[in-house]
């Protein structure tokens, strides 16, 4: 099959690789539909994660069972599901716990021996725990087909990203980042009932995009202007719950000065830089309470996916290119010139 | 009156100086009848934190209404109260959200321009809003005087720190430090229905109340060491919630090492230290919140309070030493070489 792999940093490459097989009873071998590159790839784009030279990449897929392990009793060869961007067992204490991100025998596509979602198949591990059911009907739906992609990474994460935030109905909150990730905390936050959701973004694109999520209010400003802003905004108090969907020192910074005392940040930009960004002297002070990581999108999908099925939410638009397999370096290329919010990889 | 003031550091007096006055109607004055030294305190008393020469100390006390502002309604002359250790206004948006420590008209006791609560007596604003009225029998009760001071600060912090890390009924805890407020931690997850509670501390004496106050397993290393005890006590897992009553990089950076995945840290040790101790990456891989800092102890009073009076939890073994007011130097000193766990000042 063909699938991508990163062979050095700045250098994606569209390869022929083995195909899966079934290696235990559990496995399932999907066919990718749809895929898309994720801001966190860009991070092994840039160098700035390591990666073995020609290591598969992608982590976001649907598509459709292939075959099927004997043990596998949940999907039958034919139908439509979608991956969470980890495995998991669904069975140890993490799982049942909902941390499906923590499961010791979970693992994240891409990583040395197992397949990438940015590829023609890949074989899925514990297939009953890990993939979702979606309907039939959606396969033929290139819109809808984009929103439930999302499910895989950037729409759980965000909505993680939120509840991290303890957002409520009434809240206002406040989104640093105009990445694909914060766009959906953005929707989690008005879907949680939001009252005031300020986005923070510098690129008129995307905070048009953030203010059709849902966002009430757009600060373009950063650093301490940024957090001047998002306070008189609110009062001089700040936003009680801040989502943090870039993951740099800065953000960090930014997200702590415009929380509210008592308040919370829900992180989930992937850390990056040596420190935290976090004065704990600070948020000791004014009780700003932090939550977050990786999401657990798994748990969420159950939640997450009668909204988008019935169009109450609609994370499609994240995607504003296309390409198709072959094209995948491009996709990278645009997405690390900024060209590109987030690009979907049509199968 | 008589009052202690902090000459520099290593010098503590108890010194003349003006007996306060009411100043605002909504003002009391409070004859002391107890009050205590603070691990906090010992931060200005070897000179890591700055005061001013002279400057008013001690934040925690009990004692009697003196005489009360025209405004003031919920107290008259003789009543028995206990004040936090700051006060608030009780009217401002903060302090309807029960985050008492964020009123912007409040303020931290011995700040300059207010009294100290290591003295004769005390000017409260706020009086109303501030003070807790204590039954006037407790006033014959030595024992039970010394349990109802902590309600002044470190029975509400560790209970702070249990809620930040979300101590439920059949958790498993861990709590770093072992001087009062890690010890009070202790005490508010066990009454909030912690399964098993691991102390970590080195002195004999203190873990052993710990173990009086509700610990089932006391880990004696530091570091690493502590890291890997914990997590051979629990599985290799880690506790689900995790008190943090210490405030170094060190000791953050054991709370982060023994948490559970997806589990929290509640932090109550005044951050020092330039850093932070906190690994994002490791939090952000596992999941670990992290949510405390000042105690809005006035909005736990109403909920600790019964359970001290009726000895359902009895705090005041945290007190190892009583002095009278003369001998707060020597309090101080004997807190500072650790000979004493925590000083009662007996008025």
């Amino acid at each position: 099959m063909r699938a991508t792999v990163i062979q050095a940093p700045h250098d994606i490459q569209v390869r022929q690789v083995p195909d899966p097989v079934i290696q235990r009873s559990g496995d399932a071998i999907v066919r990718v539909l749809r895929a898309c590159v994720c801001g966190s790839d860009l991070w092994a784009y840039r160098g700035e994660a390591a990666r073995e030279p020609g290591q598969r990449i992608g982590h976001e897929f649907l598509g459709v069972i292939e075959e099927t392990g004997s043990e596998v009793s949940g999907f039958s060869r034919g139908d439509l599901v979608v991956a969470p961007f980890v495995w998991s067992d669904g069975v140890c204490a993490y799982c049942k716990d909902g941390l499906t991100t923590s499961c010791p025998h979970g693992g994240f596509w891409g990583t040395p021996g197992s397949d990438g979602g940015q590829g023609e198949y890949v074989r899925v591990p514990f297939a009953d725990a890990t993939l979702v059911g979606l309907p039939a009907e959606a396969a033929g739906d290139d819109h809808l087909l984009a929103g439930l992609l999302t499910l895989s990474d950037v729409l759980g994460t965000g909505h993680h990203a939120a509840v991290g935030a303890g957002v409520r109905a009434g809240a206002t909150v406040a989104v640093v980042g105009d990445g694909a990730v914060g766009l959906c905390g953005v929707l989690a936050a008005k879907r949680l009932g939001a009252e005031r959701i300020i986005a923070l973004g510098r690129h008129q694109a995307r905070t048009d995009l953030a203010r059709t999520f849902g966002a009430t209010d757009v600060v373009a400003e950063r650093g301490e202007a940024a957090v001047a802003a998002v306070r008189e905004l609110t009062g001089g108090e700040g936003a009680h719950a801040v989502i943090e969907a870039v993951g740099t020192e800065q953000s960090m910074r930014t997200a702590v000065g415009i929380t509210r005392d008592g308040g919370a940040i829900g992180y989930v930009g992937v850390p990056h830089g040596s420190g935290t960004g976090l004065d704990l002297g600070e948020m000791f002070g004014r009780n700003i309470a932090l939550r977050g990581g990786v999401a657990p999108v798994r748990t969420y999908i159950p939640e997450l996916l009668p909204d988008v099925l019935s169009g109450a939410i609609d994370p499609a638009p994240v995607f504003d290119l296309q390409v198709d397999l072959d094209a995948v370096p491009d996709g990278y290329r645009a997405m690390d010139e900024r060209t590109a919010l987030k690009v979907l990889i049509k199968l």
